[in-house]
């Protein structure tokens, strides 16, 4: 285990691994617009529409008010009706950003903090509203095809990968992974007992180009179950904790994916939620 | 009251104006970028931190793991601690995009649709799940020093900032007003009894350049109170409701004017709530 | 169908039956106490504790603040250290109470007034605040092991079982019955699609005796499915809607039938939520 | 400080003075009923009705289902329509019983427990789930007319205003103070910054009769602010840390207080929220 990344950008840094998207990051993911298109990578939010951990309540939207109330009779002020609602969701249980707040091991999270910073009242510590938005260029390797069902992805079949779509990374840059499981899920052909996902030697890959940005769709990006028996979920201690990259989970790339643009400008733009271990996002791909 | 926009793309149309946004308004926001640089328009999201109409309840930000958990000796499952939480907020009480499905008057919303299409089981017609991601040309109007606690901004205005600014509005662009009332509110220097914002003539420049997208840094986009003694909010109705274009309210423009850009690329990715009268966003405005 | 209930306490009477628990009612379920032991009839208030329709989320319990906060490094405030909490609740999703506005058949409920009555506001008319506490004479049917699966207890069934265990019921008393189906679906042995229970012949008794509450150990107190091709819930028309009557729903009745009283005093106080269709309660027997 | 309660009914009881609850104290209460009325002392449940500690978010309640979807078109299935509900409350934020693990002082909780007990995942030692239902004879202490904005009730005044109604309290009994407080809140003639109750001499009186259950019309029960520079909320700690004995708070006496009883059966049900700091109830006197 490495921490090398701690202290990279200061002691007091929250941004970590995004510290590299410099405007000459944001300039390369501009650059790859080709068709002017852009693309949601976020899941429905909805009851039901997006697989969950134990721990994460379902989405509720509810109305505050509707067109049934004026159905039943209220006035609309003069020459004005509207409908207002709510929706409570939790902050990794769809598509999301996870903050660096939001995992540790050995009770010390990004940057030597302890996890201590992290309480019910939010994380006084690289919350996700320290985040700001992110411009970058996005890469996509589609292994839908080819992955089975609990397949780990190596840093060589990665490298693999790139070399064949002649894809070279450079710093800040963002690889999002289509596993192909979301949509076995959305089509009842998968559980929550596992999905294929990178192993921690995705680490390799991450320091060789100096990515800011991993993302794949599944729960957690990685391999499930762990690989590592002394560590539950190697890669996210591995690329949050230890390098400050930013996860990206439960993304929805069938539509960037068929496409067919390997490269691509990736905007997210978390909600800036105040001590937030994450954010519900709907990543946008311009291609 | 002209409803034109009715029928414009047929008559199943939920996305209203943003059917303007095709890959010349797309291209034309990327090439509106200079310096590289992303810059959130989204407010905190954290109890207290938005202005509020009464029907909306504030933000709830609540923890559903934390790092006090393990302090209280939860054990890490091997080599692995994690945050985790939970939001609740309004689709108007920050930041935020509204559906075409957010407006209607004498009971008719976008297209000639009922408002009886909004029920408590959301909008089965223009809900915010149906807009997809917005990336088009934004353009910015600072009038923040200029206009006096509740004034309404008139096409003529509009037409003279835009012209001092030497900027032609193109199809499909978003027009985003600073009044300077966000700015003021946060500092407690305003109340929620009024604020400055664009009058009904606004719908005259709207059809003059056919744009997709206007915004302001406050809760109704439009002047308040409403200087049309028939219509409460008149802006909503002529835009929302009989021309199909999108409001983006709350707006934190403090930052996007201060790094003096009148033109950007504007990035806007709703959480797809499905039947969702709006959503939460923090649309990014890349310079 | 009889909706001879309707007037019978004047043409704005919102709690129906309940006019029937005067002081003599209470007075005889007080007189009903021998061993002076109150019993809980409510269910753990807890995610997946209850059995719930569709449309009602799962229980959700936070903390607002803990003692892993405080093992965090939270100072007390000088001398003193706390937890809070808030729980999410569907009125209708755990133990409960129905009130008179939750139900209605061709647009019309308790009293002849209109469904609209009730909107995204709440109800405006019987609302569950309206309701008061209930202390009257209860008794106990527990015919948890004759029932099969979806059976339906009719009024001769009742009689029968009154008859057998010497009680005859008196104007305002609370009959509750035990079909045993909550503690099959507890042990995992029943799911939701369907339980014993009354079928439209209660109402018969409940006019013999001017019952003012009846419940069960069920979802609707009625056997599920439907025995009236043309009602899917007869019993909860011809009670709370045609009657008055109240309905007590997802009793837990195992500790009450161990207990071995028939009679004894009921109190049911539920939270008086303005508007509400029902309120989670946790009735008292007191033996 | 005394902790002479620790241990009193073994060391690993929850109920704390609720033990003191035999069936003598249940039927105390049973024999106090004269007038064979029950009234509530529950405030209503509504955004806006009760004051709130800064944690406590404001109640939310919202129509999953109701009378407007209807109007709007929604068919009854055959011959039945409902309305549905849910409801967000804190713990504490209306008239509400603490649990037991609700206080701790340097750390330990009733019992000797470290407040460690208590994580995100509620309280695993005394939540209210253990509770149980409470009947016993209740004592009504009314200072309305008496007390001045801040003032303390001394175990002296307590004594006096006893002595002064004839009521010699017994083992298990609960004790309602009203201070007129709540009454003032509601007409807008008092706020947040302090309120009448009792101070730390309460123990005394507890102590003398083995009081179980202490109350007042107040967010705390106890005078703020506290008169104890060590301890912010000395009463808390006395009696539910070092005693076990439960606390009502906001308690809405003023039609008991009209009712002129001063002994009467009171019934309190806590809803069974697992691992829950206190419950909201509307607790039922019967006069």
């Amino acid at each position: 285990m490495t921490t090398d990344g701690w202290g990279r950008w200061g002691p007091d840094d929250e941004r970590g691994a995004l510290n590299l998207v410099d405007d000459a990051a944001t300039r390369r993911g501009v650059s790859a617009v080709v068709h002017h298109r852009p693309i949601s990578l976020g899941l429905p939010v909805a009851t039901g529409a997006a697989p969950l951990a134990d721990i994460r309540p379902d989405v509720q939207h509810v109305m505050l008010r509707d067109g049934g109330d004026y159905a039943a009779g209220l006035k609309e002020r003069p020459g004005f009706g509207f409908a207002d609602d709510m929706v409570m969701i939790a902050c990794h249980g769809t598509t999301h950003i996870d903050a660096l707040s939001h995992v540790w091991r050995d009770g010390v999270m990004w940057n030597g903090r302890p996890a201590t910073e992290v309480t019910s009242r939010g994380a006084r510590f690289a919350g996700i509203e320290t985040t700001g938005p992110i411009a970058t260029r996005g890469i996509l390797l589609d292994l839908g095809g080819e992955l089975s069902a609990e397949e780990a992805v190596t840093a060589e079949r990665l490298e693999q990968a790139l070399e064949a779509a002649h894809i070279s990374p450079e710093p800040g840059d963002a690889l999002l992974l289509r596993t192909g499981w979301l949509a076995r899920w959305r089509s009842g052909d998968s559980g929550l007992e596992g999905w294929p996902g990178f192993d921690s030697s995705i680490a390799e890959v991450v320091d060789r180009y100096d990515l800011a940005v991993v993302g794949a769709d599944t729960i957690s990006t990685e391999v499930n179950p762990s690989r590592d028996p002394e560590c539950a979920l190697p890669v996210h201690v591995a690329l949050i904790r230890d390098r400050g990259v930013f996860l990206l989970e439960l993304l929805d790339l069938e539509e960037l994916a068929k496409a067919g643009a390997a490269t691509f400008l990736l905007v997210v733009s978390p909600l800036k939620i105040v001590g937030g271990s994450g954010s519900p996002v709907a990543p946008t791909a311009i291609v």
